[in-house]
């Protein structure tokens, strides 16, 4: 059976051992250091953007994946060269490391996108802001996540430094900048597909973010059926064939005032979002990915309840961790599921998250809520 | 959080490995060799049966639980005297390592066991079987498991050999025989159970033995509502409880033809009657036993779907393990759940498992053995 290794020992990383040990799989992780949330399946510890360190890790297993999308481009094509089955490869890779690739790309699709331009100077970015504003969101190409290099702004002034740090770089780079939508809420389709084109979809889901990072998820999204989901799936089936993306993908989504869908980011891994899927679907989203990046038929995303829901542990008491609170969550809800990534908590941090699933979402979400609070402090 | 330590590295211990990640508890095991089914999670190499090693494991937790019930009374007494906390403790344990001393004290508590007798020699033995015969159960008080120690006999001079190596041991034991139970069929009723008295309990679960090997598994039990799922759960309250067991409890019962319920194995750990709550209910086994043992409150045993069996693989082809055949059967079932335990297949071994749930018992039954025979061979 083929041994996958992941780059990247961070919780998404971590939470694909357990689907593998389960399943029999070999894993090995890549980490960037010890004690990484996955440490149990670490098998070297080393910098992912050096060649020779993947290279001697991609040695050791038959197809590489990924925790995170930071693996720089050459690295990659490198590795291609050598003949190591890559998941997804680089071609798709490339339009989750850089935005501006990807709303091109998404634009030669004819999938709906938010207004954007590419603004090289303040000057651009201004004239952009007098054709969409008063508000615009303006993005660093690369390197953002969990709401980092995402700023809405009214004044090109206000993003003159990233122009700054652009020109030091020397990279001659633009910023990406789009309209403010004006959602009514936030959505994401997460599919897995495998390398030979077959596709699994789990239901749309409703996302609700604080301060850019994902802090709850409903799944399915409530009042999705009809037009919204079959809208949402349709367009992440087009991202992952036009994209030839393989594993999992998140296409997090606007769902505007106005009953558009339009594609906000793209995730070409396992996601916060599909978190609710471990314990709430026949198929969660990391034993998915380790099937699709092995090329196995793919498992039944059907989800095993009318609702269920995911809300992230951020924060809590410094230096503590989530299992230091078990007693008391889990005495509140014996059905509640109790993920801890083994990070010690410290204000904002994604230390772990809660699910649960039932009947009826109001009252998931209310009593996940209630565990989720047990943990803030 | 409380570091958990199992000893043995088999399956069992293999299958903490997953809830442990997600729950964020600390594991390590002890196993007999390298490359143990729980090899992911080893943190010493060694022999149960020593001291000094299960010693320096021990020092290495803060509670010490089991994937086998081998390691010898004279050691887990060592260790409570040294002030490691051991769940269950040597005192519940006793009763699952020895089979006469079970019979003793569940007559004791008054419990339904079948008509059983203590043999000193092969005269007593042919006085049981005058009295119960023709066919009866012999057994050895020790030692046995899938079948192995157990012998269904007429005549006392089949057990001749198991008197001559009682007596070539030197320890002047005695055999354990037992009526011939004409049982309808076998059930299963697990509880989990905290030092401090919570009790959990999945429903009562149909098993299916062949050559004394645990192959199949309905839960719940069909036909089981009412009475004989109400005497299987007071029977295992009562043994947890009287033998004051902590983790996880199976107790293998006989439904017999004049409809008693009666008592034949007890298991102090996760036992293959439960893997379907691996994926069948809103806590498996497996998590369950994690909590019970460092004393979290436990979690909802509540099935997820009407039905769930787990099949058993036993053997395959010689030197494969079941990922060689994932391909066939994820593609005949997506819902399918396949469970390795990264063994090699040799004849009758016990490699693995696969879990299905649904609607309807028999219908998921056809379907998971479907999925099971493509590993057959």
């Amino acid at each position: 059976m083929k041994r996958v290794g992941v780059i990247g020992g961070g919780q998404l990383a971590r939470m694909m051992i357990a689907p593998a040990v389960e399943l029999g799989l070999p894993i090995g992780v890549l980490a960037e250091a010890e004690g990484a949330p996955a440490a149990l399946a670490t098998t070297l510890v080393g910098d992912y953007r050096d060649l020779e360190t993947v290279r001697a890790f991609a040695a050791t297993v038959d197809v590489v994946t990924f925790d995170h999308e930071h693996v720089p481009q050459a690295v990659l094509r490198a590795l291609v060269a050598d003949g190591v089955v890559v998941r997804p490869g680089p071609d798709a890779l490339q339009y989750a490391q850089d935005k501006l690739l990807m709303r091109e790309r998404l634009g030669e699709l004819g999938l709906p996108v938010p207004a954007w331009g590419r603004v090289a100077s303040p000057e651009e970015l201004a004239a952009f802001i007098s054709r969409h504003g008063p508000r615009v969101v303006v993005k660093t190409p690369r390197g953002g996540y969990d709401g980092k290099g995402v700023r809405v702004i009214e004044h090109a002034a206000e993003a003159d430094d990233w122009f700054a740090s652009l020109a030091e770089d020397g990279n001659g780079g633009s910023l990406l900048v789009e309209e403010f939508v004006e959602f009514s809420r936030e959505l994401a389709q997460l599919v897995a597909r495998r390398p030979g084109g077959e596709i699994a979809l789990w239901p749309v889901v409703e996302t609700v973010q604080k301060d850019g990072v994902c802090a709850e998820v409903v799944a399915p999204a409530p009042a999705s059926d009809g037009p919204v989901s079959e809208t949402a799936a349709a367009i992440a089936v087009a991202v992952a064939e036009g994209l030839d993306v393989t594993g999992v993908l998140a296409v997090e989504l606007f769902e505007t005032v106005d009953g558009r869908v339009l594609v906000n980011e793209l995730a070409m891994r396992p996601h916060n979002s599909g978190h609710w899927s471990q314990d709430g679907a026949v198929t969660g989203q990391f034993e998915q990915h380790l099937r699709a990046v092995v090329d196995l038929p793919l498992g039944d995303p059907s989800p095993l309840a009318p609702a269920a829901v995911m809300i992230n542990v951020l924060g809590g008491p410094e230096g503590q961790s989530m299992p230091d609170r078990y007693d008391r969550a889990a005495a509140l809800n014996p059905s509640a599921k109790l993920h801890s990534y083994d990070k010690l908590s410290r204000p904002g941090r994604k230390v772990g998250h809660v699910t649960l699933i039932g009947d009826d979402a109001e009252r998931v979400l209310a009593d996940a809520r209630a565990v989720a609070a047990v943990f803030a402090d």
